[in-house]
């Protein structure tokens, strides 16, 4: 796996953590199922964002949305509460019920009380739109038991590329996936992780920019020439980016940091079209929030003294620039239905 | 069906359409399935805004969160665009994603454009928890099959009840379930109509009120003698505001409209529980949406003066207040899960 | 001073704090100066939040804006960064400039770091309008002398009636005002406290409830008989709502009772009309926040677990409720400019 | 006036219109004041959005927070009412309370109605902080008087430059000021205007990116060795973003033009500090809306179909990172209090 750093591409100043990956967050944990073999070019995704049952002890969290074409579930009560009380399962638009549904069961099974002696559960599932191009997502094709089988894996490793969701999604004309990348901010004697997560499946290749570079307009030139692709003209994508720290956020620092990705992802030269669905969730792993409310409900948590955050808005931008980044360096070329194809901008680097 | 005007409580001063009820938009259907059997107390209620194809002609339409303990999908893009684009769905919390999918497949049917030569649809669905007391929820009794059938419907008569999504709600320790009620407001020489539907599943016994009248507490009196009934301490509750208006409103007229629906929902006594979804979404038959951008994409439309909404606003407080009211009235004492039961309010009234 | 209580309107059912307003928060302050004099009948009421300077100590706060007919400023910064930095200056609609000014200058003076080694300081002025009635208020008669003074004060009993900031307010067609109550909340071993202070100036005299009870109805039909008074047909009023507890609640959790202070609005009979600016704000007295970044930013708090917030919910609805009621019960019959004048709610009462 | 095409510097794709600056939107005016003598480095800018009584004739308008650290004021009305009703006043932090009271009397003068027969005026007065570096802000320099004779210029040409409210701000460790641009979207047969204003006081020098070029980082290592200048470690600055069109777009439409602003503010290199108030407003000068509510409220509006709003975002993109690099480019190395001083960008650029 090639990603943005060995192709000589460095985002920003602050040091990355050991993986340079959402991984770098302890105890996160993944799993992917990948539907790829024709027309079919679509998969599951799931993050798990914390050790345990995360029903009975939840994460703070937040999130933004930039542009609100988009279908992602669970969200309302995530802000309302400021917190995620499941795993985190990225796939398609239209797949976006089964694998709610599927979520549903999956905490069900785990948590006997729910929907009888406490409330109901908030699943939350996001999304891009993979039937742009590569994917026949009027299919439906995937099923609950993917998304079952993704949830069951507890991968310690960050899946990247045009694998698991980010199978069928195109970015920039290219060929898009997942990419990720972490910044580490020291503070008095500690050290905090910001990990992004992106699936990347927005922009028009003449927009894209790699570090400053109009690297978009370079291969548009180039393609032209050869003729080996077509763009659409219109903007039907998406992006999801999540946002993960061991920082002791609240809900609306975690909302701070949500708005600054939305710089990371300018950086990359979209003009964030109407038609993209570009939402952003931020959750933290320090603090967790027990279900049930204890008999002294006042309770004693870390905080961050908001005099500290600037350089956790610099790690955001960063990571999230960076993440996205990676997607395209490591999305390998992918064909898909009706003989389409997005080219991996790996295959294009070394021609430009 | 006995009404809270059967019952001699009149809400409000503006009069209403000829059936007091959402039909009274004119073009508006309804469908519905109810699960009626032992545990299984749920079922699909379904509103078709508008005639004719909605995905090609969509709906000016805004949603506001009063609280967001809700698992509604489909705000983000009806927020984003200002406009809704499928029939709506209600179910209960967990069948969400089931009615989510059958929702999608009913579009992808209807609309071949979607997903191959345009983008996706947004599904609206909305739900509240009826597992709190009556429905085994757990047991996800609600099918795509189920959903399928009550979009096939079209009804011109507005259910109300204990029917469809509302059979297996409570409300205010009563049995809940669906309410309407309209309002006409007169400017110049024309008649606009604003309709309210209410799934209701919120609020405690003793917390009601009737038109200012603590009926609650006298229920709560009686029922203490008798023993014939339990409530739960803390509210699992929910309830969906659904607004419907032939007035040309804009998205952000629409959204004052949702936020004046809070104040008719207050006046029955609720102080909005923390575990209490409150979601309102407004819509308007006026001013349809072409999906497809014209040539020329400079259009005309009309648009209500600011001005003259204060009318509209009495309209919705009113409204609102009579549906939550009516689907009290109207809802029969229901058996269900474990032996539970919910009294309706009319076998209480002639008691107090 | 003659109270709700005091004429046998008891609100809800939690009890009340020692002087059931706002002073029942320890460390809280007020200042007021008041302009009374033919047709000048406006004037300045000064929160002091908590003890102490507010600069370098600031207190949790978010804000609300139910109907945006408003001019308050302040709330970009108090939302952003969840806090409170200044005392709270309430004045008429015109003033706020001028209020601000000295606001600002009161922290200049006190604060010699603003505007030279730290950054600048955020005031918090919220107003209503008191010249749709009684006020000259295109005079402009608030200098920045008379906010210096209520700057200056101390006062250590909640200001109530038609005094600073109420002097010239108008309240569903009577004499509005200030009014202000409180409510003890008990958890575990711990009491807490809520209060609400609100400036009112909003509604029509129809349309006003006390506890469910239509008595706006009722006094309208004697006016109409006397010919008494006048009730302008549009609303061109508003309502500033204050909420102070001395509970640990984070900005999120504030922001929920802000909600909430809505549904105690709604409850005396407004349909929160188009020309009204209804803004709540609520703020807590505990875990105040230091202006300066520690070395170590990491910090311990308190912090209230979501499932004890019913009750603190319950305690806002019914202190905004009677904090109105309050401000009409108390606040007497004025004079104004050309001649008018509002009756007072106190010399109706016994009438009815 | 050398700007950033003068340097060679060209932003996007899009053709500008005959000013590239917002004196290419057809009635609007401009006017300013400029205190510029030693410590006292401030002034005022005043936008005039539309010809005749803004106040009779409003421009619907939205606005957009990126990051709240920022005291403008008369936000809370423009979103509620989507509309914009006196010119707009650019100023430092500390002067908004003066210039607010000064465009209060200004309109009350015009308009013998306000605070009479009719409600209130929402004046709109937006600000950086001048302060952290050239201005001594704690002097408030800005009187009631400076402020009128702004507002009573009626300029064509569009103020760029240390000029204004731009005078004292400094910008990624440089001469910070107000920049200005313009695009031209062609429609069918149309062609519509989008322009921004930007007032520019945020970032830190080696974060500044021009065209993607790491021009800060350039100046940084020159500086120091030099040490001509100091930068201040932390961002206290802010940044205010006026977009202006023609084309006749709702307030939720001009809403998102705002968000796409932050886009091509974080293309020149910030990542949002957290003491920085960037806050975009865009209005449009179509569909002006009357004070007066007509007889007959329902309104005939043109409005632009949502397919064409991708144009108009890229125009928002590239117009709003040109102004800023405008305002760089053109604002003169200057001098302030304590004998700081801020460097061109010009003065920098040939030595690159």
């Amino acid at each position: 796996m090639r990603r943005a750093a060995d192709f000589g591409v460095h985002i920003g100043q602050l040091p990355s953590g050991p993986s340079n990956s959402m991984a770098d967050i302890d105890g996160l944990r993944f799993g992917e199922v990948t539907l790829s073999d024709g027309a079919v070019q679509t998969g599951i995704t799931v993050i798990h964002p914390a050790p345990g049952n995360m029903f009975e002890s939840k994460c703070v969290a937040s999130a933004h949305v930039i542009n609100g074409f988009g279908k992602s579930v669970g969200l309302i009560q995530l802000t309302e509460l400021g917190e995620l009380e499941t795993p985190i399962v990225l796939t398609n638009t239209l797949s976006v019920g089964t694998a709610s549904t599927a979520l549903v069961r999956h905490m069900l099974e785990a948590n006997p009380a729910i929907g009888a002696s406490t409330g109901t559960v908030n699943p939350l599932v996001m999304e891009c739109n993979d039937g742009a191009w590569l994917n026949d997502i009027r299919g439906l094709h995937v099923t609950e038991a993917h998304v079952a089988e993704a949830l069951g894996q507890n991968l310690s490793q960050c899946p990247q590329g045009a694998t698991g969701a980010g199978t069928g999604m195109s970015c920039y004309g290219l060929k898009g996936g997942i990419g990720s990348a972490s910044r580490l901010c020291s503070m008095s004697d500690q050290t905090f992780t910001l990990a992004a997560l992106t699936l990347c499946n927005m922009g028009q290749l003449p927009d894209l920019l790699v570090d400053g570079r109009k690297v978009g307009q370079e291969i548009d030139a180039l393609e032209k020439q050869e003729r080996l692709g077509k763009n659409s003209g219109k903007e039907l994508g998406s992006i999801i980016i999540l946002l993960a720290t061991d920082a002791p956020l609240s809900s609306r620092q975690l909302n701070r940091l949500c708005v600054r990705a939305g710089a990371g992802l300018a950086r990359t030269g979209t003009h964030l079209g109407s038609g993209s669905g570009d939402v952003v969730l931020a959750f933290s792993t320090a603090n967790r929030k027990a279900h049930d409310t204890p008999s002294n409900p006042v309770l004693s948590r870390s905080s961050l003294h908001e005099g500290a955050m600037d350089q956790l808005f610099r790690a955001t931008v960063e990571a999230t620039e960076e993440a996205i980044l990676n997607a395209l360096f490591v999305s390998k070329t992918t064909q898909g239905k009706e003989g389409r194809h997005r080219t991996g901008l790996a295959d294009w680097w070394d021609r430009l």
